[in-house]
């Protein structure tokens, strides 16, 4: 590629995020937007939408920028909790990385790439024509003593990453352990979920369950509630309530203002309509509840609270029944985190389950390498003119060559990895996890992999599965193969950098897709209409970090011209993630933290990575003293990973007796606690069998609360 | 190999079994031979020195057979505890397994071998002359629909051993359970190891661990015994002893019979410099004791006990503090089970002794390729003339290169495999571990890869360290690289049965190395010395026995000519060790069958091993319908595995919450509880810092009891 490629793809995106920005500062100020820019404080009625209307509001103002950037780490756990603060100290672990290395990148080693004698001189005449390569390692001849500039800066970095991590974990523990201390009594922290209840003829699950806990647990055991399957009845109310919302517009054109097309006689029909389905509906929801409370569909499967967090732990912690694969406990989510529809049950089925899924992870990856391969493809032009011949005339014209390799590559590529953290997500759930917060962590796990795998691997080794199959069952040749590849691939990631990251970011401020579907969405709906305020999906946003994280990692000391890009990036996203936990999202359950060990394996990876390409690369380049003397740092990156796998890991898994034992001790004279007691023992009720409020109110007696949100 | 030098080697061996089977028939009859043969016995007492001469104690009698074969499981199990127990069924479920593969494999395949068209037919005339390979696998030729024949027989085989393994595990963890049940209490199940606990310049460690203890388990904590550093200590105690044991004899000599060399006056003036010594000794001991007492060279580990199984598994199981590197705990083994001088405590210390011992078995094992070339040499008796040609007159001997050939080899390879059981166990003491049993346990995985590695691979493959180097780095070529290379040895591996196992077997009936010990030792000895009753060494037979299996599950398809010869020598274990358990071994710890999971996965290891040789084999036979047929059976081996590791490891780790319980609630009616507490609280006490009996009677009020076992 060459440097004009690269600026044409740059001015595009450069563009393309002025015009984002320019158009978020004026239409965050409009009040037919404060749904899609400021949910969150539409939702808190901290935002009213004004309809008064000055001139102040078409002009773009950074206002939002300062207050984004002023936000202090404790408003940011307040509003937003842990999670988010975790999020953003990735942003700011990648940002410190990326400045030392940048620095180093930037000021020694890409003078060093320059001068080298490898490729042809810079032709400072025609700048723009000059390769991208001459900037690269690929620009020192082989033997330069020059290679022990970048030996240095593996070395350099690597420990600097070290030392930044063992901190970065530390400070998460600390927070999460100081997150716990602060809490207030939460059902989660009372509760666990028992699974492979084993069921007996003569007694029904929840006799069993009481009768076992209060045999095992006498003291600290306090209530229990046995999940029901209510696919049925979940169907039955998401059925329930589209009509009565139908009904509602309905009978809004019926007796307020005129329908929007006319057709004012239909609708009265519609509305006789609507009410005998409601009749028959309603009462066949209270049928199955009424059903379902009288022990119906069971499932081996229950929350068990206890008087104590520390009675809790320690029905989690051992092993309950002689069978190990009965009575299986694990920590409870927050109630309002708890996945219903997936409650599989039996262990074996959970099982298998999770076997489908791990088979169908890696058909998606292979089935992927398709439109990979054709990207690929397009980034070698003259390929492209064999494959198309008619597109040859096109191709000619310089401008539109420079997009097709420059800047369409990396957007087809990004359009297809939107599809991938839904999928992700689906799978996961599937896999039977309890909770959103795990399904979410899984996926994240997922994506983070599939985006290593599928674009930085098959990028790098140029598409084919068998050759990427080959060289897993080859090894020893890895960093060979690598150090040939990888280099020759940093033009197409700096690009990726700009397009994907820099406009990923800059539409997330935008909130492109959330705005078209307002747009369209909005004339139907009624004002009545609950606004959702949403939350971020951590399974499409902490891989994207992470994977360039490890972009930055294995090409800061190939290629350093990557590093300026992604410094943007980071400091882009520091800024406009800020602004979206204020202004949009909303935290929809409380992990505490756990997302960070993801990030810190993944950055291990990417050391190791960063370190096979350097041993080959030094290899290829004929210093093998060089090669020889990385070798102890990968071992030792790996022993760093062990200590603090050893040192951290249990923090974020399960609270400590210690901790637990404190926090219980302070509720001791905690008045409040009866009442949180009489709460627990309902909290874990199946939203799907919580009375629901009727359209004729005459016979119930019921709370009128509809959880919307699970059902 | 030619038949007739199995036939050699099976004679040499054949008729060392008859006669070690024969002295021993008759030498366990000798009095004088009790100690070597029957030391279990003579410490019970059942057994006394009878000195009365008959003629019947001069004709052997198979009257041990009889005994050994009759003694049911519950015998054996009151007599040497669970881990005997495991012992045995390890060698019932290999005969099982090898009768059926043996049936099959020398009715069916055996008879397809022989009448195979690929090598020369069988030269009945001149039987003994005729190539081993004949009946093997090798004989078949290339796409014969014959293998088939191969291919049922291993799926038929494999489904057989996953029903065995199954059946194997749930019948172990049933008597795990149930002996459980049945155990009295005892100390170590109401106690853990506390390592790594902080040091405050404040108080001593006995008083945080006090403090701890009583802060966070304060309804369940009952005492705990600090660690101290006795090196020192333990050093004198031994010196003491032996200077009380060679006073004790003077005196004897000075007073009693006369000395057997006469040296009379010598020996008094001996006596007097002894009893100056011991007084001095005795001061320095009594002085270290004292000083250790108060809280002198305190490590910062305990042993602390509870009042419950249920409180001390909950300490066990739950992370303790903030910090998971601080307050570590785990499982306390037996009192007389504590592994005292490497009491390492730091958290870091084990892990990066842990770190050293991985190396050390790394460079052990490559080391060991030596010998193994060497006796590779051996078979290869062309190659021998070329290394030493002053041999080749010798060699011409066709007795002599039967013997080198067939026997010398596995002889040798053997001497050398004496010295590793030892060595690995030294390696696992110095990782860290706090009980013998634990150490043993390791020690058995670590001899068991080692046997595999290198008897197993270093055979087969022919030495060369970087040859086996490129194989684990070019995984794809292992099946066809196995397929060529394991059938070739065959040969070698049925005399190694025969050589390894036969003679093994039948000079652990003889006690060669006890009894050559005995014959030495005993002239010097007093009749005093207490007799030291030996323990089953399980680090050297376990591997041995699973080495065996392997052995069998890989060549029973390939060359079913060794499963006979394996059946043997396990019909001969089977007796031998039962009467060894009866006569000879004393359990020293109880694991309660801690020791299958090994042997469990050592066969799963196995199966896979055998269906990636069958994959190359029938690809190179090429039949690759069957190869591609083949592939779910490893698949399905792992997944059986994965599924016996959720449903039966966890009992093997630790008792559930369920049994705990019910244990602890039997001992509430218990009269005998308090004593039991009252020894509890000294249990843990290490034997160096206990009174021993001192040679002045005077000022010891102490109990004489001395620990001779730990110090």
């Amino acid at each position: 590629m060459l440097v004009s490629a690269l600026l044409t793809s740059l001015g595009i995106n450069f563009g393309l995020c002025v015009l984002f920005f320019t158009l978020y500062s004026i239409l965050r100020k409009q009040p037919f937007y404060y749904d899609v820019y400021v949910p969150r404080l539409l939702v808190e009625g901290t935002s009213k939408r004004r309809s008064r209307f000055n001139l102040e509001r078409l002009i773009p103002s950074p206002g939002w920028v300062r207050k984004a950037w002023k936000l202090s780490e404790e408003e940011l756990l307040s509003l937003s909790g842990l999670d988010a603060v975790v999020y953003m100290r990735i942003i700011t672990f990648s940002l410190k990385v990326f400045l030392v290395a940048g620095i180093i990148g930037i000021f020694v080693i890409l003078p060093v790439n320059c001068t080298g004698d490898q490729l042809e001189d810079i032709d400072f005449s025609d700048f723009s024509n000059n390769s991208l390569d001459v900037f690269t390692i690929s620009n020192i001849s082989s033997g330069s003593k020059r290679l022990w500039v970048h030996f240095s800066a593996v070395y350099v970095v690597t420990i600097f990453i070290w030392y930044l991590l063992y901190y970065e974990y530390k400070y998460i523990s600390s927070k999460r352990i100081a997150y716990f201390y602060s809490s207030k009594p939460q059902p989660h922290q009372f509760t666990v979920v028992v699974r492979s209840i084993p069921v007996s003829v003569r007694s029904s699950i929840s006799d069993s369950i009481e009768t076992f806990f209060k045999e095992y647990h006498p003291s600290t055991y306090l209530s229990h509630t046995v999940v029901h399957r209510t696919n049925k009845l979940r169907g039955l109310i998401k059925l329930y309530k589209r009509i009565v919302r139908l009904q509602g517009n309905s009978t809004e054109h019926k007796y307020g203002r005129a329908g929007c097309f006319g057709l004012f006689g239909h609708k009265v029909d519609l509305v006789d309509h609507y009410e005998k389905k409601l009749e028959n509906i309603e009462e066949n929801v209270r049928l199955e509840q009424s059903e379902l409370s009288l022990a119906g569909d069971e499932i081996p499967a229950a929350f068990v609270s206890f008087k104590t967090r520390y009675g809790a732990a320690t029905a989690f912690h051992l092993q309950q029944s002689i069978n190990p694969t009965h009575w299986v406990t694990e920590q409870a989510p927050e109630p309002h985190d708890v996945y219903w529809p997936f409650f599989t049950s039996t262990f074996f089925r959970r099982w298998i389950s999770k076997l489908v899924v791990i088979v169908a992870c890696i058909l998606l990856t292979i089935l992927f390498l398709l439109p990979v391969i054709f990207v690929q493809g397009l980034t070698n032009l003259s390929q492209l003119e064999v494959w198309l011949p008619f597109l040859e005339s096109i191709l000619t014209i310089t401008f539109v060559s420079e997009v097709v390799t420059g800047y369409l590559p990396s957007l087809i590529l990004q359009l297809f990895l939107k599809a991938v953290p839904p999928i992700m997500e689906l799978l996961s759930s599937i896999q039977g996890y309890v909770s959103h917060s795990d399904i979410e962590k899984s996926a994240c796990n997922k994506v983070l992999w599939f985006t290593i795998w599928n674009i930085f691997f098959a990028t790098v080794f140029s598409g084919s599965v068998l050759y990427q199959l080959s060289l897993i069952l080859d090894p020893k040749n890895i960093p060979a193969r690598l150090a040939v590849a990888v280099p020759a691939q940093a033009s197409f990631f700096i690009a990726y950098v700009v397009t994907s990251g820099w406009t990923s970011t800059s539409s997330e401020l935008f909130r492109l897709i959330p705005l078209i579907g307002s747009l369209i969405t909005k004339p139907c709906k009624s004002t009545d209409d609950e606004l959702v305020v949403p939350t971020i999906p951590f399974h499409r946003d902490i891989p994207r970090l992470s994977f360039f994280g490890l972009l930055g990692i294995t090409y800061f000391f190939l290629a350093p011209l990557i590093l300026p890009f992604l410094l943007v990036y980071f400091c882009l996203a520091y800024i406009i993630y800020r602004n979206q936990f204020i202004n949009v999202y909303e935290p929809k359950f409380e992990t505490a933290g756990k997302f960070w060990p993801i990030v810190h394996n993944s950055m291990i990876f990417s050391l190791v990575l960063m370190h096979c390409i350097a041993v080959g690369i030094f290899t290829l380049k004929k210093v093998s003293l060089a090669s020889t003397l990385i070798f102890p740092l990968p071992i030792l990156t790996l022993l760093f990973n062990e200590y603090c796998r050893k040192r951290f890991r249990p923090i974020f898994i399960a609270y400590s007796a210690e901790s637990l034992i404190k926090k219980d001790r302070e509720d001791q004279n905690d008045a409040t606690m009866d009442e949180f007691f009489h709460k627990l023992v309902t909290a874990y009720q199946d939203p799907a069998l919580m009375p629901i409020q009727f359209s004729t109110n005459t016979d119930s007696l019921h709370s009128p609360l509809i959880y919307s949100d699970e059902v």
